[in-house]
């Protein structure tokens, strides 16, 4: 065997290069010794080794992405092939008409020459007419004479249709699969292209254009494969008014995207007529950097990509056709498919191709647009804040304004989602995450001080349970602390406050309030009942003190007035907000307090919820008070 | 608010750039006119609108990757906070062991200063002295005061660590979290780098290097994070024996990562000191191109790669350190990690994290090494044969020699996997796979053609079925198809052939055979034992027919014998092997016959297996006959 793809010297050597090879980076390693480790690496080659291909002449590195290519969904095809269980009749329909209904005009419906499912599915969109106008099936077969007729077969009656014929062009392939030179493979397209232009002539009444694929790309020199494509243009003679398309595969991804993006603008600037062919890109995801590779290919000149929603596809898939729509949505350019329904495009996904989505799946995975850490929560809500201030000092729709928020690439909102998942609280999290979901569930905005005061109690519990804080954790978390005695009902956020898994606590509880003011001496004198229910210890029987004070406001009259049950309060800061709008707004009230003489004072912040601002205001002193008990 | 992130008109002709702008792609769109889709792409804006930077300079597109870089994995800090529940100091101190026994020798361990369970564990760590010497650990804090403070609490009595501070740098967190301008954001780095210094003179015994993060520096000016970079270098002042890391974060990838690989060749060429920094980046995943990122800037000058296992990490994670060390070794690149037993790493993964992996997860999801279609199944056939003949034909170690298997970039085994998932069979698949199943777990080696004809059986089956068609399904088939009257026990790969889901029937069985040779003649006489249990629908009492007859070997004194029946048989093609080595080595033939008179003739295979390669062929011939009359 000479000239063999094995005859390369399996020498770690001659792979790596010499230390002085101007192609290599310029990385320094600092204090790093490196050993070998115990992986068989000599086993393996570099890419450029096995296809050698130099392009200094590349400017895709300077270019912007402008706009959408043209998008062929393979879902039925590569897809479908990929699963353990192929989709049947009613799952591939389900599935056609998501793809149709979110705007894919090309789809790429089977291999008919090799599956009667796909054979008999293709007959029934042509027969049953579900094949929209401006959509076009996409029928894929191997540069082989019996399968090609079988092909045409399948699209009697068909408005239109592309036939998209390829053969393996690899150095790998040629020698173990196919054992022919060259030249033999060319002929091989050659033969395909002619005899779909004889069958052409009689699929009478079908619009028929052509696709070529030089399967296993990556695998091949790209000179030679720029000969077979050329080879096959020549035989289809496409035009600028009915072209073709030249569709690259990276069959299996094989190194880093830049080279694939060198060779696709060595193709888009050498392929012969090339103002009649769309230069078209399926790229698979061996190494993880498909997406990549299919953006800095659009870079370099491609016009239109093949790939199945969210990466399905052979082996580790084809590009993810989502994440590169929705990665030009958030340059500022119209992806030109409707991605507002994300998450019930997974639904249906998930559901015909019985594989499951990661997490972490970009725009969609559950994690995605979470943030856990505290210093992620706090900037993300800084930023919406900011965004909603910028709109409505500028009366601008909030939605005609930039997204700009710090962690969050897109607004969840325009691929369906909810802020619900946004801001998660677990044992990592800071006080951010803990004050966004008291403001945004219960409209309860706590001041930066009580924060860091009630964020020790979430932190306590979270490092006990080693759990994710769920928002009615943090719910149940803060009423236990801070609300014991609450009556429930006053207010939909407190109607579950006596839920039965809080302990009631709390030694003072305020019945009534009667407030008076007189305006000549600008004082206020309160007179308030007080329920006491004495230390938790004393067993002591509930009784009601009846008591009142002075003071130049309710507050201080009330701090005068409990001052007779011993209880020594100053109020340090104080704050308050309506828990919603109208007439009969709840009010709720924030004070922090000095309890006690020093040197045994506590600071320690009390919160009262109710309809009446001032009568909140007087149980958050006695909130305070009763936490000092506790 | 002037000058603010929000200002930038949000109009898409703004975001998009004109036609003339020679930064376009060269795109064709051949015959695809575009209308608006309903995505409201005018609330986003293209990435070199936010941070305008060009690089023409650059070089890093004609490198080569040469070594792998130095790794830090973030699994229990990054990793660990993006989880709904993170882990408890069980499943810490499992992922810490196998992160150690991989081989990673830098390993950042939490964020002791925001939480307690972070806090207990590097104590735990360090108390115990669970620390290889090899192994140092690096603790995150932001650049604040008692955070900085707490860190060094928390390193009391450890060998050696790296104190990771960080503040973000970004415009937008510039503008709407910090609302400092540049300078007072720098003078945060400063002064958190000149506290660490400070305290560095009381920690004795632990040897402390230093890493610096521009924290959000995709959304920073490269410029601006060269100057806070800088200025962070002259306060430590590192030296080349004593180097300090400059961390690069792509907190969220905001782009095509060859922008990314752009900035990391401006700052590998313009850091201050750069002898005595080690470059690191810290990519995420949000636009699914991390691997890429990390790949293209490693070529642009990176030393240093931060990232988990499996890609964990908040939002859509962070880069893939095993996807990016595999890629290494394929290209003949030492990972210096063991990723030998990447199954048993994925569990304990899984486990820690209580996160599934994809089932495309590059080099480990369950279907990535899977070929279900027929045409991959054959290509890969003839790669494996194609290999192992040609490091037979050199005499040499097959692990020596070359992996270059089509469809496969990697040898499965050396990641711990199996040969036993790369084939699989569903309705889709061709031949190929079916014929690679039966070859490897039956060691049946079907000639071609016959594999065209059990082919159909099976094709039959899987789109009747419409699910995928498994190893035992495969074997049920054969042996109904070809081993109805086979007895069992005669061969490990027969024991349950005689299993209760399968119909015994075949009208013909072999019960005995003698056969003799005259020398002299070179004639054979055969006798034999025919049990003939009649047409299925004749209810007739099994009979055994003693027969015989003449030929010039076995088989045609067989066929000869059998004429008696009325069965005018001919052998066109025949094949056998043995199924196992050994003196008792059972064999197994194939026979293709023609079975009738014209113009009625059949052509058909047979199967026989018997421990007597005559007998076996004997069988195949009445396997054929019995075939042509179910």
């Amino acid at each position: 065997m000479t000239n063999s793809v094995f005859d390369l010297a399996p020498l770690a050597a001659a792979s790596n290069g010499g230390n002085n090879d101007p192609r290599l980076p310029r990385q320094r390693y600092v204090g790093c010794p490196q050993a070998p480790s115990k992986m068989p690496y000599t086993k393996y080659i570099a890419y450029d080794k096995q296809v050698p291909f130099e392009y200094p002449e590349r400017t895709w590195p300077d270019k912007k992405l402008q706009r959408a290519p043209r998008w062929c969904s393979v879902d039925l095809r590569d897809g479908n092939q990929s699963l353990v269980n192929p989709m049947d009749s009613e799952r591939k329909l389900r599935f056609w008409n998501l793809l149709v209904s979110m705007g894919y005009k090309e789809i790429e419906v089977g291999f008919p020459s090799a599956s009667e499912t796909d054979y008999d599915f293709i007959r029934m969109l042509i027969e049953r007419e579900l094949i929209p106008d401006d959509v076009t099936i996409a029928v894929l077969t191997q540069a082989r004479e019996h399968l090609i007729h079988k092909t045409y077969e399948a699209l009697r009656g068909c408005k239109r249709a592309i036939v998209h014929f390829y053969n393996s062009t690899s150095v790998l392939q040629r020698e173990v699969v196919f054992r022919k030179e060259k030249e033999g493979i060319k002929q091989l397209a050659v033969d395909a292209a002619k005899l779909c232009k004889e069958l052409e002539e009689d699929a009478h009444g079908i619009d028929i254009s052509y696709e070529y694929s030089p399967e296993s790309f990556t695998g091949t020199e790209p000179e030679f494969a720029l000969e077979v494509c050329d080879a096959v243009v020549d035989i289809i003679k496409p035009t600028p008014e009915h072209p073709m398309i030249i569709n690259i595969p990276a069959t299996v991804e094989m190194t880093t995207p830049n080279v694939f993006a060198d060779q696709i603008e060595f193709l888009d600037r050498n392929l012969k007529n090339r103002d009649s062919i769309v230069l078209s890109l399926h790229p698979h995801n061996d190494e993880g950097m498909a997406i990549a590779a299919t953006e800095l290919a659009l870079l370099a000149g491609a016009d239109r990509v093949e790939g199945c929603l969210f990466g399905n596809g052979e082996r580790t898939g084809n590009v993810d056709l989502c994440t590169v729509g929705l990665n030009l949505l958030v340059q500022g350019i119209d992806p030109q498919i409707d991605f507002s329904r994300l998450h019930e495009v997974r639904k249906v996904v998930e559901y015909c191709n019985q594989v499951q989505l990661s997490e972490r799946h970009p725009y969609i995975g559950n994690f995605v647009f979470t943030a856990f850490s505290g210093s992620h929560q706090d900037a993300i809500k800084k930023g919406i804040e900011a965004r909603e201030l910028a709109a409505a000092s500028q009366n601008a729709d909030l939605d005609s304004f930039l997204w700009q928020v710090p962690y969050l690439p897109i607004d969840p909102k325009d691929v369906g989602g909810t802020y619900e998942a946004v801001i998660r609280v677990n044992s990592q999290s800071g006080k951010g995450g803990m004050a966004y979901l008291l403001k945004v569930n219960h409209h309860l905005d706590l001041p930066k001080r009580l924060q860091v005061e009630f964020d020790k109690v979430v932190q306590r519990y979270a490092d006990e349970t080693k759990r994710e804080v769920k928002d009615e954790d943090i719910w149940r978390l803060f009423k236990d602390e801070y609300l014991p005695v609450e009556e429930s009902g006053k207010h939909p956020a407190l109607a579950d406050s006596h839920d039965a898994t809080l302990e009631k606590w709390g030694r003072y509880r305020l019945m009534a309030a009667n407030i008076m003011s007189d305006e000549s001496s600008n004082d206020t004198i309160i007179k308030v009942k007080i329920q006491d229910n004495g230390m938790p210890d004393d067993n002591q029987e509930p009784r009601v003190r009846e008591l009142s004070g002075v003071g130049n406001g309710p507050i201080a009259a009330f701090v005068n007035a409990i001052s007779i049950l011993g209880l020594n309060v100053s109020v340090l800061d104080y704050a308050e907000h309506a828990l919603s709008s109208g007439g009969d707004a709840v009010a709720a009230s924030y004070v922090e307090c000095q309890i006690g003489d020093e040197p045994e004072e506590q600071i320690i912040w009390g919160v009262g919820i109710d309809s009446s601002i001032t009568t909140s205001s007087l149980k958050a002193i006695l909130s305070a008070v009763n936490r000092t008990q506790r």
